[in-house]
């Protein structure tokens, strides 16, 4: 048996009542690990760059394992950049070579920097027109249900990368399960983190990572799925909602 | 500062989807008490007679001391009856001494006893004539934002009377919040917890603990509460739901 285990926090209260979104987080564990991984949520939501959460709401549901799917990690290139512009000037070179079409790529971009805060979800996107295709507002699409398999396993491998932090970690396992959704082209990303310069754009073809995508200081951040003219809404969300995924690395 | 920490446990997935209710708390904490909280509301959602839960959701709220209203706990006294047929007989006499119509008493009776599963809240009815007053159907009316102002101090209180486990003490806890309600005629209330066949009636007047108001083995629980005729429903459940309060003990 696995639990999914979600965490949102908001400064000013419920982000359903109005609260800015301070943090969020998502794992899949097992029993024995649930007060730990509670205990965990609690202490970054409380202690977060962002500031300090003075809403926080933890939920836990009951997996079942056999509805797990299990996906291999995405290979990840680090692509260095001198500036947040030379960032994403890049970022629509990569997002282009994934097949979203130029004019969308930087409109998707310019949505993203033109935003006045994080959402807590992500906003969808055609691959082909960069029309907003979702009706989830502020809010955004959520990714749910995912981690990785085996947490030492894909810390090593990102230390061989050299890279660290939950910032990575995390964002490596979302991108995975998101990647493999039904109709997905690409994803783009920033992080809402004011002390986290980078971002990525990731497609099944891989994650590229970019050291500069966002100014430092600056705390809004979020996430763009570009998706092709077959994708059904309500067939992608279900499975970004709802779908289970384990995170798998190695050989 | 403190915070507010609800949790709600359910069976068959989200109580909003239809999963049935097995366990929910309250507690008003100090930051540095929140982990074990947090832990402790774990473990009871996990271990409960009702079943165990698949579905948890925890809710951590900051909270400004300055709102908080301490009340004192009501004085207790325990009634002794042979069994339930004489427990909901002395009941009814109790609600009428505490003002509510007798035939008031006696609906209100019938409807919890020929519910077919636990509300989380409780209904609200008029103590002139016994028609259920609020909207808030399955879900019922919640009571949040309460604790003992000294857990220590209200167990030892519970020890003298020879009183004792958790089903007491947030009992109690709830019920000297709600008698202080504006409106508040009298609170009737039997355990959800089919390992539990006590109950008790309620009012500014006092705690009276009946040790069978529900068969051994039930699960159907739930709490009504009368209310006067010029009860403003709006401000009672803004009360019931938001004002802090402590409960104190002693001297």
């Amino acid at each position: 048996m696995l639990y999914s285990v979600r965490m949102r926090a908001a400064k000013g209260g419920d982000h359903k009542l109005g609260g800015r979104h301070i943090s969020g987080t998502e794992r899949l564990v097992m029993p024995a690990d649930l007060a730990a991984v509670f205990a965990n949520m609690l202490e970054r939501a409380l202690n977060h760059s962002r500031g300090r959460a003075d809403f926080i709401q933890v939920t836990v549901e009951e997996i079942d394992r056999a509805a797990v799917q299990t996906i291999r990690l995405l290979p990840i290139t680090t692509i260095d950049v001198a500036d947040v512009a030379a960032g994403r000037r890049e970022a629509v070179e990569i997002l282009v070579s994934f097949g979203v079409n130029r004019q969308a790529a930087i409109k998707g971009i310019e949505s993203l920097s033109s935003r006045q805060d994080s959402m807590r979800g992500a906003m969808i996107i055609s691959a082909d027109t960069g029309e907003r295709l979702d009706e989830a507002g502020d809010r955004g699409v959520r990714v749910s249900r995912m981690d990785a398999a085996d947490h030492e396993a894909l810390t090593e491998e990102l230390e061989r990368l050299a890279l660290c932090g939950a910032h990575v970690r995390e964002a490596l396992v979302l991108a995975t399960k998101v990647a493999a959704a039904p109709g997905m082209v690409a994803e783009l990303c920033w992080s809402d983190d004011p002390e986290y310069t980078a971002g990525y754009i990731a497609s099944k073809q891989g994650y590229k990572r970019l050291p500069h995508l966002k100014e430092y200081g600056n705390f809004v951040g979020g996430r763009i799925f570009f998706v092709d003219q077959t994708c059904d809404m309500t067939v992608l969300a279900d499975y970004l909602e709802r779908q289970p995924v384990l995170v798998a690395t190695g050989g």
